[in-house]
């Protein structure tokens, strides 16, 4: 039997930091990660094999950062977990004891319940290098690729699917309009008209209701009877926790059908196991109601939280932000926090500050794209609840901004204050900063 | 008689911000701006006319930000203030009175004491349309340009002016380095690279001793006796506060020479004249003391305040963090807070967290740039008192992340636990992205 201090089950974002962090706070704990894959695809990469990367090969993350960090793994299925012994079985191979175990098992594609879903050509965004090889072949044979679902892995999918290709690519969304859960309607509708220009045939209030064919798939029928023709389907419509291990050990599951776990990101059941990542629930920072959102990035803050608790207690999760970015294009996107729409919802009396400029200054320096930033506030007391970004490649860390201003429990006034270094040829002019500048104007409004 | 509520002595970086916040908090108030330029030229642009941009001309501050904001303006010299009548005097003007005023004068170019440097073809980064013209003209006609000052100025011009030019251009800097009083050493001799390969000389630990030449500079003699050949020098060798005005007024002068200022951003001497910008007395926001650094977005944090502390006192000045960025080449470096160095000299025990990684994921993204990371934290209580970044685009925003972290006085274990967003194209991996992993790095070394 192997015994180890820690065994992480899992192998990519939620596990590898936490093996990390763990590695880092308690180096005399030996750690043991177990996962399934042979090789670890990039998650949020995915997409972006089909276009501009070219191939799943080279959307992996390398286990350097594993060998690095003095972190043992192995390539196998685990089976079972003995709550009891402390011990996990491994497919084929030894059992393995551990003090500490944390489930990092992650999320699984959700399968849509409608007809003729299994036919052949059709394909979900499956975290496995011989599935996207194939499904690789396909995109660049497909003429016409439906995708049906407008979030961010639809819309990233439609945009590289079209790159380099004489075909037809189609987003079918359920909603009003396409990210219309991560982004404010002004936003959704530049994206669609991006996504418009570039190609990309977009349908909304539309939903599909069986996928057509024999044994490959031929087209999709629509809940209105429009059939669109089709060969190749691409299910883009969220993800589920993986959780099955999990309750076979008689952990709880909670209502986003997560693990449950507290805010130590132990589980609910089992203070000697910890979850995190997809497979964890999750609390809005805001609400602290469960929340379903899962990303990469989330995953990496709830594993170094695990990583440094295992032993200690040391750090509370917060609670998720939300902190998305996107580009279609040369138009990148990105939200922090509640969109204005969704600090409604939650009952938040807003104010909204909001300001465009170039990303370069003067706007003539070669590579400046304009920038949009809304920022939204409570307009009691001026805590920024969350910020929308629209324009260039600063987009990314422009929107990790706001997330820093969210996270720190920032107001208006304090935001209105930021000491921003400025440059031409990398950043907006001190005069016209966004995010200050629509902090500003959202002190003048609450005034 | 003109009558203002505000007057504004200005037009730039300080005073267009001064003069948009006292809109946005007192509509009710009238504001006039009176400058001396009759078109503005963008600062930090400066360097930028002599490669990229390709013209002074391109390079303004649109008249439109005043106008849009309400805010009267005109252009004239003021002579004197007469702070018992309450009035500026403009030259072959009618006089304007004020209930506030503010004192945005910017600086001049430090003119160094040397022999000959009044000779044709000495320039130095004047804010003059007319003069850049001529500048630039000489520029495009010089076979040999010695830049004396290796600070953000001089390394810029030297950059702009090889660019698309068959020229030599020499950098001749006192100091060890180019860049040492901005960036840690590490940072100063990767510069140095980037420069020489793109074929700039770079002479350092030597002073210029004299300008040589009849009428027209012919080239410089360093203090070692050594000549260098130029038919233009350029002096980037800083900036000394403009405060002719508020001397002749009477206004005490602080140990930096600018105008000494309380932290509501009044002048010491008298309550109804306020000072932003270059011309102001700056504090560390670490230690408190004074402090020479002068940048356009300091100018701009301050104009902030004052715009809003007119009538009300609203606002404490921090003092200055120090936030700066540029790009040589497609290399970008920027810091934020105290270098390492800065931070020892301070007194403090520092923990250093450093990591590199690409700004993309995977880093065969295309315009994937390594990018490093060096954060500086207080050993005894993790505070982050600075850090450094070399790298792509997102080296701007990402070092004014940075800077939020510091003015929020975050600790490395809340720097560690950043829920940031990424994306492939347009951020580091969630598993490598700089800040947080180095911040986790000096966790670990805190332990």
């Amino acid at each position: 039997m192997k015994k180890s201090d820690v065994v992480i089950i899992g192998g990519s974002a939620g596990a590898i930091p936490a093996a990390i962090a763990c590695r880092r706070r308690y180096p005399e704990k030996s750690v043991l990660l177990i996962r399934k894959e042979e090789q670890v695809l990039i998650p949020c990469g995915l997409p972006y094999i089909f276009g501009t990367v070219g191939s799943p090969e080279k959307n992996l993350i390398p286990d350097a950062m594993l060998k690095n960090n003095g972190i043992e793994f192995t390539i196998g299925e685990v089976k079972e977990i003995d709550r009891d012994k402390k011990t996990v079985s491994i497919a084929g191979e030894e059992t393995a004891s551990y003090d500490k175990l944390v489930l990092a098992t992650g999320s699984l594609p959700v399968v849509l319940p409608i007809p003729g879903i299994d036919k052949e050509n059709v394909f979900s965004a499956i975290k496995d290098v011989a599935y996207l090889n194939n499904m690789l072949d396909k995109v660049n044979k497909a003429k016409d690729i439906v995708i049906i679902g407008g979030g961010f892995i639809g819309v990233e999918f439609a945009d590289e699917c079209k790159k380099n290709r004489d075909n037809n690519v189609t987003i079918v969304e359920m909603l009003p309009h396409c990210l219309q859960l991560a982004l404010d309607e002004e936003f959704c509708i530049e994206a669609e008209k991006v996504l418009t220009e570039r190609g990309v045939k977009i349908l909304t209030n539309k939903r599909v209701e069986a996928v057509l064919g024999n044994k490959q798939v031929s087209g999709v029928r629509l809940a209105d009877s429009q059939e669109l023709k089709a060969d190749m389907v691409i299910i883009g419509v969220g993800a589920r926790p993986n959780t099955e291990l999990a309750q076979k050990a008689g952990l709880q599951i909670g209502s986003t059908k997560a693990i449950a776990v507290d805010r130590f990101m132990h589980t609910i059941t089992d203070s000697n196991i910890f979850a995190c990542g997809d497979c964890a629930e999750k609390y809005s920072f805001f609400s602290g109601k469960p929340s379903p959102t899962m990303l990469a990035s989330i995953a990496g803050v709830e594993g170094r939280i695990v990583g440094a608790n295992l032993f200690d207690t040391r750090y509370h999760n917060c609670g998720e932000i939300g902190v998305f970015s996107t580009i279609i294009g040369d138009q990148a996107f990105g939200c922090a926090g509640l969109t204005e729409r969704m600090a409604r919802q939650e009952g938040y009396d807003v104010v909204v500050g909001e300001t465009t400029a170039p990303d370069r200054h003067p706007g003539v320096m070669p590579g400046a794209a304009s920038t949009k930033v809304k920022l939204i506030f409570s307009k009691d007391n001026g805590l920024l609840l969350g910020g929308g970004v629209s324009g260039g490649r600063g987009t990314g860390e422009l929107t990790n901004i706001i997330s820093v201003c969210i996270q720190h429990m920032m107001t208006a006034y304090e935001v209105s204050l930021f000491q921003m270094g400025t440059h031409p040829a990398l950043t907006a002019s001190p005069m016209v900063y966004q995010l200050v500048n629509a902090a500003e104007l959202a002190v003048k409004a609450m005034a």
